[in-house]
């Protein structure tokens, strides 16, 4: 087995998004814009209905952003928060955003069980969750074991959590994409 | 911000080791297999105390391995599980694990929370894990919202999962580690 690179990233419409932003001001204007990361992701067939943007929370300066790409890239660990965190891990030059500056990472699903721990690795200062997970799984996805004192853990660890922004909006896009026959790929 | 590729790659010692290994026959074995990369990892001076590997079912066959990578890389989620599991997936060609082969992770720590849910969705079918995660917290490490109903999560989506195999040896490298002023990237 050589030691080819594993590679990770963005579809390229992605990228183009990123570019094309700078900052972004206010709570709910930069969730519409990690659920418009899920709306195109599924409009262009490139993953899952999820999206996740990470903002500096000085001056809301986009730094990274994730979709979920494990079917496109053959990575179970490819959720939209995951990818959006080691992207603003490279961004930054560091293993963690717990940076004078911190970094607040919105997502348009609340996390599964893997992606609140890497949330909490991460670490990011503010969580800001669009749909609840209980979207998700009425359309057959599963969000493992997380409970209440996973919330908890984070809030204690110092992470600000605020949950249910836009959540409407961000339903609409994971029933969307089940009616469209979209994949469940952990369910 | 240009698409360039997030590239994960083991160290090459770890590439070397890896390929010089094909199959091993039985728990104890591979599981001595992962505490020796997790040993070498501290020793090269390339990640934290932690090493997995993921065998085929059916013959024991290796087919990838992972060492913590999270300062190396600079990368939260370089956990050695997250590591070997997207290269597991790289090297079967799937998001999923979950094949009629089946294969087992072989941890030399039980995993934090975003690895437990990180293994959830690799469609592994066994888990067999080394050193308990109290050695890990006991010099430090935080291990995430992991409860006992995390684990009854695992086994009820049909995951086997052991504990404990080479507690004792696995422990010993996680103290090492300590001892030597290693790191504690997410204390």
């Amino acid at each position: 087995m050589p030691n080819d690179c594993l590679a990770i990233a963005l579809p390229d419409w992605a990228t183009a998004y990123e570019t094309a932003t700078t900052a972004i001001a206010g709570d709910e204007a930069r969730m519409r814009f990690a659920i418009d990361l899920a709306r195109r992701n599924v409009e262009c067939g490139t993953g899952g209905p999820f999206g996740a943007a990470i903002f500096s929370l000085d001056q809301g300066r986009l730094i990274a952003i994730g979709v979920n790409s494990v079917v496109r890239l053959g990575n179970s660990a490819m959720h939209a928060e995951m990818m959006a965190i080691m992207r603003a891990e490279r961004a930054v030059g560091s293993y963690t955003l717990k940076q004078p500056r911190g970094y607040a990472l919105y997502t348009s699903c609340e996390p599964c069980a893997m992606c609140l721990g890497g949330i909490l690795w991460s670490g990011i200062r503010q969580l800001v969750c669009g749909a609840v997970a209980d979207t998700a799984r009425a359309i057959g996805f599963d969000e493992g074991p997380v409970y209440p004192d996973s919330y908890r853990h984070l809030e204690k660890a110092g992470i600000e959590v605020r949950r249910g922004v836009l959540a409407d909006e961000a339903a609409e896009i994971i029933r969307g994409y089940r009616e469209r026959g979209g994949a469940v790929y952990n369910g």
